[in-house]
């Protein structure tokens, strides 16, 4: 204990959270210079009349949001924020999006700037007039520290039952993405590093959008191709667009993980898709299957189609992006869902 | 017909040479300059006691590969290849894989190669010690015409039925992909064109390895984040192998229907993903499932893998494509179906 110079805190108990502890606390015995006991900041909750943090504390499980797997004893549940990033070093963002900055708000100055780095877990960005803001851009701006993110076709339940897994480091330190992906990587989850943070971070956000086309395709009754071609021209319309956000971003990020890997496997589960499906079969306007569907959660496909839309049409590039339109002038403007499929051809070669 | 200039024969008669019939037939009647009659020569035998071409030139409807659907008048069934080609000067090549050479051969001396070109719809190349030889190399070679290939995310079936399915033409001349497009798109398939015939073949023919890996996880009864993991490193081997074939292949192929489009569309449905999993459930070798499932036919992916093991050996770049050498290992030298995820850290980074 008297070497280590770095201390974990997890930011967040959901269950990529709760799966990201059981992780770190293996790997950090790894790592001699790092805190064998791991901070896990939870929003505190009543479940079963027992406080949550209370029965991850002395059960060793988050029995809410991912039961059934143990939690490793050096995992310390912490319900107080300022608390939990006491002496903390190495910070795992992995929030809900929409709490990251009032989040950041409450522990910067309760951080020692000068020696903590953050890595990120979360997908979703906010596209708005005054530019788009990432969780790095976000933590940065707060924190004015060094950012990495981690994101890819990582749903926890998976990666928890030890099923292979991979997914991709965005960064911009060498040095820190060296030190989490052995924080990170295990024999069945497999990290790959991408000197790219906000091409990773963009990937995880558009990559809803494109899913609620697929669940449109599956409300439809519709096979394999033609799923398989608007998966194939969300990638495209992703990878165009990207230089509209940032020079920086490197088109073989897109083939990692975080790009293709998790646009795949969103497009056949998660609830992007999920409710694209019922959107089509129902009828129902996105706002009320929200409420029916996800207990009042927004859904970020639905809000990035939306900013996204705002932005394609500041920029002037609507004919660019036929597929990011339609999946908004349907979910929005009442569009026939059978029109998704006109005026796609999507290419990255000139056309003939 | 007297302006006309150019004529049509389709070569073989499957589900995909029936459903091409439908779509040129129609779109015969935009090119004042190709005779409207469409030769297709059919592989002659009995259904129920008639003779397959009769019933469709009576009947028009191949009820034994594409039932249920109309084949236009003006598409002829022809048993004799040397009558069916009289004549013809756009030839759509679309027999099993195995038959080319021998129709190539029949054919040769039958046709005006000064003013002929070809279209290649099959996917399947033979990877040999003397070589690889694609269906564009073969027609190439034997008829020394311009060969041009299609190929995508384009199951029969489903185009027949009118779903939204989009395809990728791979040429060498602009003006015969001009022309092949024109011919063959429809509102609801839809073709994009690149310069690049070998890459587009390539694609076709390796996809079907990766469908054997995406098969192995689906036996194994792994999830969402697992097959999609599997997908992307065969997309990313897939490019990278590329070179070692031709130094012209370009990487934008790899984001066509033709390349992560059909990838993804026999990784979830298709026999070789079939196949793949039956192996694990069952514990069969490929050779007795092939016999039990395929009704005799031949496994593409089986015997792809096979040789393009041999190509990676030779070439001494065994430890660059650890999933296509795993699949080849599982299919013929008794390897472990968990092994398939070991040593799979794929990127086209450099590593962390």
């Amino acid at each position: 204990m008297s070497s280590a110079t770095d201390k974990i805190c997890i930011l967040g108990s959901g269950n990529w959270g709760t799966t990201a502890s059981r992780i770190l606390a293996e790997n950090v015995h790894k790592i001699p210079t790092i805190d064998k006991t791991i901070n896990m900041y939870v929003y505190e909750e009543m479940v079963d009349g027992k406080k949550l943090t209370e029965i991850i504390n002395t059960r060793h499980e988050n029995v809410k949001y991912l039961p059934g797997h143990k939690i490793p004893d050096n995992v310390v549940a912490i319900p107080d924020i300022v608390e939990a990033v006491k002496g903390a070093t190495l910070l795992i963002i992995v929030t809900p999006h929409q709490f990251v900055e009032g989040m950041l708000k409450k522990i910067k100055d309760h951080i020692d700037t000068s020696r903590t780095r953050a890595i990120s877990l979360i997908k979703g960005i906010t596209i708005g007039k005054e530019g788009t803001a990432t969780i790095s851009m976000l933590t940065k701006e707060y924190l004015g520290i060094d950012v990495t993110v981690l994101s890819g076709a990582n749903i926890a339940n998976e990666i928890a039952a030890g099923q292979f897994c991979e997914s991709t480091i965005g960064y911009e330190c060498k040095q820190s993405a060296h030190l989490w992906k052995q924080l990170f990587e295990t024999p069945t989850f497999r990290l790959s590093c991408v000197d790219d943070v906000i091409g990773v971070e963009m990937c995880g956000a558009l990559k809803n959008v494109i899913a609620l086309a697929a669940g449109f395709v599956d409300g439809l009754r519709m096979g394999n191709n033609t799923k398989a071609a608007i998966i194939r021209i969300g990638l495209v319309e992703m990878r165009k667009i990207a230089p509209y956000f940032s020079s920086t971003i490197k088109h073989e990020t897109f083939l990692e993980s975080c790009g293709v890997g998790d646009l795949i496997t969103t497009c056949y589960g998660g609830r992007n898709r999920r409710l694209g499906e019922a959107f089509v079969a129902t009828g129902k306007s996105m706002e009320t299957l929200e409420k029916e569907m996800l207990n009042g959660q927004k859904l970020q496909g639905y809000s990035t189609a939306g900013e996204l839309y705002q932005f394609i049409k500041e920029k002037n590039i609507v004919e660019e992006f036929p597929l990011f339109v339609k999946v908004y002038q349907i979910c929005y403007e009442g569009a026939d869902v059978n029109a998704l499929f006109s005026g796609l051809n999507v290419s990255l070669q000139n056309s003939i």
